[in-house]
């Protein structure tokens, strides 16, 4: 696994830190850059405070292969990410003509200075658009930063816009197998079986089902036969103790 | 506004980072401190990596009031917190003689090496337990860094053993309206409301609802009336468009 790409998630948002919202794009982005084989090392939640954003950006884009930024890049005085980007690189901020030019067509006489903000981006001849069809409004890749919306759907669109951009190393698989055992009675042999194992990370997740204890254990790792080994070992730990192991969908 | 304690979450789990699991607490810890008068400033995700856990540690214990971390306290070989938590402070880990005793008369002969991993904390005289009906594990608090099981029904009472604890400010008050208008159309009277009401900020957050555009504008601050004029003058902004303005619960 190793020297495979690393990425980082930032959400920019006071929504989040104010308990408003629940985010819903770290889950999904999580899982789809394990599909695409970038392992995602870190997601910060901060708050719509410039010096932050430029801070948290810079220490990002430095020690991250990858930096994928959600949120603030609206019509609004508390969008503010396109500009702090364009802080944190020492770059100008342009107005995208091609951007004015869809969005003169689109809004007509309702196009005005608060809209065509939306068309501000980072200057620079390696800048590009994050296209989606969700949205007139596009996000932008400057280096390894692509900076997306916040709302759920169409940050979903744009990160599938930008995957193919992603160089991925292998994949990331995993499967798990739980059972109604309480993690204490399986975790000597759960540590053995990691140490069998160790290009394989397993992990535990206790939770109550039915009112009963019940422990899922998760093995993720780039070889599917190493970690059909671990779950069969894992199953027969399980089973051991008199429960019927079985896999979450 | 300025002066009010300040906090940062670090959430522990390679499992938020693999997208298996939905994050469940932030938003919970959010809201309580937002009441309490605590100002969250940041939340990171950070993987099941011992230097990570503690770099991490370290940093947000120096710069914020107050750390709550999430997971990683249970029995299994993945359960790494409690541990690097003492490393980062330099201290030795014991296991806490009141938790062992407690765990001997639950457990009886299921009691194991495995399960005595969760009477382990760091050593000295300032350590306390965060205790819960809901486990036999504790948490802990050691200086200002609390430490919490990532299991969100643990994880929310934990939160609430802990809240006497948190030395507040003003709590956070906030309020909202929202309407079915576009953004771009709100934004230069919003930025002038937001000029004119330094003291609060204003959010916008914009979402489809029933296939058309829809803006809910919240106001957060530690003033009511403030906050309540904030919203009447947005209030206004919408019905001038011919919407028709309303709070959601």
């Amino acid at each position: 696994m190793a020297g495979a790409p690393t990425a980082c998630v930032l959400i920019i948002g006071d929504e989040i830190l104010s308990g408003r919202t629940q985010d819903a794009n770290l889950k999904y982005f999580a899982a789809r850059f394990a599909e695409l084989g970038v392992r995602l090392k870190e997601a910060r939640v901060i708050p719509d405070d410039p010096d932050v954003i430029v801070e948290t950006l810079n220490a990002a884009r430095a020690r991250y292969s990858y930096v994928i930024t959600t949120g603030g890049i609206g019509p609004t005085h508390d969008d503010l990410t396109a500009a702090c980007i364009a802080r944190a690189f020492g770059r100008k901020i342009i107005r995208h003509p091609e951007v004015v030019a869809r969005m003169t067509a689109y809004f007509g006489d309702r196009l005005n200075e608060a809209r065509l903000k939306m068309a501000e981006i980072p200057d620079g001849p390696d800048v590009s658009l994050v296209e989606s069809e969700t949205t007139i409004a596009p996000g932008f890749r400057i280096e390894n930063v692509f900076v997306l919306a916040g709302v759920p759907s169409i940050a979903h669109a744009m990160f599938e816009a930008l995957a193919p951009q992603l160089k991925g190393g292998a994949p990331m698989l995993s499967g798990n197998v739980g059972a109604n055992v309480r993690e204490g009675d399986i975790a000597a042999g759960l540590t053995a079986i990691q140490e069998k194992y160790p290009a394989v990370a397993i992990g535990s997740y206790p939770s109550m089902r039915n009112g009963g204890f019940h422990t899922s254990i998760v093995a993720r790792g780039t070889d599917r036969v190493e970690i059909a080994k671990v779950l069969e070992e894992v199953a027969s730990l399980m089973r051991a103790l008199g429960a019927s192991p079985a896999s979450d969908p």
